[in-house]
């Protein structure tokens, strides 16, 4: 049995609500503070990239069995839906029969933790701006600005869960010793949205990820409960197809009329909605070490901020918390080590899931589109479903399996290297299923 | 003619009162701040690395004229003196003969740039700290502590010479899209001493850079005027040889009697001094933008840190302002482009220095105790000495010359890819200086 501590969260968000449950069913006193109001109480939409929960973020959630409660506000996704212009609509499978992602809304997902987390008697204290942290002694500093006054808060640990521009980090940061990286791509994003049917039916298939891949950008489309869709468009700050470009609303037409023309009919206030959202960064942010003796521990986004295109952040810090109580069932008392394990283990996967996610912009942009990355693609899972022993699929092994980040990376790089080699292959196009492939594959495996 | 500007340059370091002269020179109201005592009443030791001045270090004194003045303070050191258990010294010479880089103490060469500054008629200001800058109207704030009160000090424009812990940089870091990072070698470093002889001569061959190579860790010794030298003990924080594992008297001298025999009669407050001195870290930081449109920009340590192994720091900041200054002569009054101009024109070149000085700590402390290493070196020297115009070595690219860094980097690299392809052939050990290796070298730099 652990003694009961004091803990306080900083950030009300995903992480830190869930987090909180956590900490409360292990018996400590839970206090979460957030800068911003409780989001029960606002609206949440103009710059929301919808969530893509998958087999790490369900561990999390029905290991406290809250999984089922959640999985009522969230749809199935089963495949890409691949929009090109002048072209049939295809589609792409995530995995195998049944196994799906499932698009939720960031607000409606949030709202609910928020209500689940003080259902187990955790604390929210909203409005409340954190400024800083004595590590030393888990005191929190809070005041109505930077400059103070400011009251401390005492504790007997810390968590930031305050997101990439984390404040606790901000004191870390200011430690001798430790690393940090922020890499902002030259690539914004901006929310648009297709509403639902007069009936309240989906305007496209809503068992899908909706992909308009176009090279440089692409709209993206993820099915919320209500019928509606939340879009995404990618596309660079500046050059010729970018944010800086699309100045006004003839501009803004033309380009959509030009590359993104089935679109006209499902996204009626495209206008207003792209003048008015913001147009946001994206940013990978790593860092080094994530506690502070037993006192101090970043997690989620405030140790590991990655880009949005594996659809994992949410889910690589729902699984820092799982990392993190598996360190507390095992090292009871002693946080000293479990804090020093938890951010050993974890620190090798959230680098592999940054790397991952920066990869993957090209595959949703570029590849979805190519043909030789769809016979690619083919010949995967014809090998996989023969010797699903010896061959998991990238994509499977990161968003449906367990299995270590830093071992999908390696292993999805061996892949490339033996699937390379056999697109060279004289014939692939017509003899991609021959026994001469499935052994030149067999061959390679043995190799690597 | 340039519009004299009210400039603030904050950071009275070697590259900020060289900067101020360059200010001053063109007509500009030069303010500098420091938030530590003037360097010239105070005691400079205990944590310093002797700087070896080379060429760019020198054209951008030379250029206003103040080389000379320098050149008395400092000692050429036309070679490294490989220091090993057992064996005899070994000399390797940096360059052709009459090429040297100069040895001179930080703290005489900051007291003499902080004198030549204010006869410029520049003005400093010490002990005054800056906090924080807002941006927009190049503003410093001033205050005794961080959470004020601040006084306002407004200027034209403002720039960051205030090192690897910026506080410029630090509010610039705040901005969206700045890239940063900053990462920690696990090795640190200790200044100890050998003081000169009676009679005021150097205990060792003052000519040269002083190495006893280790791999894992070294001891460096550079020349000062008064016959002492400067000596650097580089090692990891942890594990078997490491500073961690000193921890007294004994453990120090039995270290030292094993791994450094030959310095036991030329160091002798070694105890006094390793335990005195403190234990400095080696950080590289990386960061873009430089500059905040016609009001701030950073220079020197500021926006590019390096680690010392190259002896590169100070000389790669001075032709920060090389650069600038060749912007200020190329576009008048147009500090928007300017400052553009010169962090575009720099950024690439500060980064391969940072790369370079990363990748040197291996040369100094494994390959020059390196047998293949030395051969490696000499088939380099006999090849560029019959064909200058093909081959320069890399160290002379980047310490003998003001080809762009970023320049010598690449060209290293090609030249690394052939001499290993040359250290393959059969005989080498016998026939380096043949036609056929000659032939092979030329065959080689025809298809790289």
């Amino acid at each position: 049995m652990q003694t009961s501590l004091k803990i306080a969260v900083v950030g009300s968000g995903l992480v830190g609500s869930l987090l909180a449950i956590y900490l409360k069913r292990a018996g400590h006193t839970v206090h979460v503070y957030d800068r911003n109001p409780d989001i029960r109480t606002i609206q949440f939409s103009g710059r929301s990239i919808n969530l893509a929960v998958s087999h790490r973020g369900w561990r999390a959630l029905d290991d406290v069995g809250l999984g089922d409660e959640i999985r009522k506000l969230a749809i199935p996704m089963d495949k890409r839906a691949i929009h090109l212009v002048g072209e049939p609509l295809a589609y792409q499978y995530y995995g195998k029969e049944g196994q799906s992602i499932y698009s939720i809304s960031r607000g409606v997902l949030n709202r609910k933790m928020v209500d689940l987390a003080e259902a187990e008697g955790a604390e929210f204290f909203f409005n409340q701006r954190i400024w800083d942290v004595t590590l030393a002694t888990a005191t929190l500093h809070k005041g109505e600005t930077e400059k103070g006054p400011w009251e401390d808060l005492p504790y007997d640990m810390v968590f930031g869960a305050d997101g990439a521009f984390s404040r606790v980090r901000h004191r870390m940061q200011r430690q001798n010793m430790f690393n940090y990286s922020q890499e902002f791509l030259p690539i914004g994003y901006k929310e648009l949205n297709i509403p639902a049917n007069a009936d309240g039916s989906h305007k496209l298939d809503k068992n899908s990820l909706h992909i308009w891949p176009r090279n440089e950008f692409m709209l993206t489309a993820l099915p919320n409960l209500d019928g509606s869709f939340t879009c995404t468009l990618f596309m660079p700050f500046e050059g010729e197809n970018s944010f800086e470009a699309l100045k006004d609303k003839k501009a803004l037409e033309d380009f959509f009329a030009t590359h993104f023309p089935s679109t006209i009919d499902v996204i009626p206030k495209l206008v207003e909605d792209f003048f008015e959202n913001p147009t946001s960064t994206l940013v990978t942010m790593k860092c080094y070490p994530w506690t502070y003796e037993d006192k101090v521990a970043l997690i989620g986004d405030a140790c590991h901020a990655i880009v949005p295109f594996y659809g994992h952040g949410m889910n690589a810090g729902f699984e820092d918390i799982t990392v993190l109580n598996q360190m507390m069932q095992q090292y009871g008392n002693d946080w000293h080590t479990i804090l020093k394990e938890y951010q050993k283990s974890r620190k090798p996967d959230t680098d592999a899931i940054a790397e991952l996610s920066y990869r993957n912009f090209q595959e949703m942009s570029s590849k979805t589109a190519d043909v030789k990355f769809h016979l690619q693609k083919k010949i995967e899972k014809w090998f996989s479903e023969k010797h699903p022993d010896k061959w998991q699929p990238l994509y499977s092994r990161v968003t449906f399996s367990y299995r270590p980040y830093a071992e999908a990376l390696a292993q999805g790089d061996r892949q490339k290297a033996i699937i390379e080699e056999v697109m060279n292959l004289k014939g692939i196009e017509e003899n991609w299923q021959s026994p001469a492939v499935e052994n030149r594959i067999l061959e390679l495996l043995d190799k690597s």
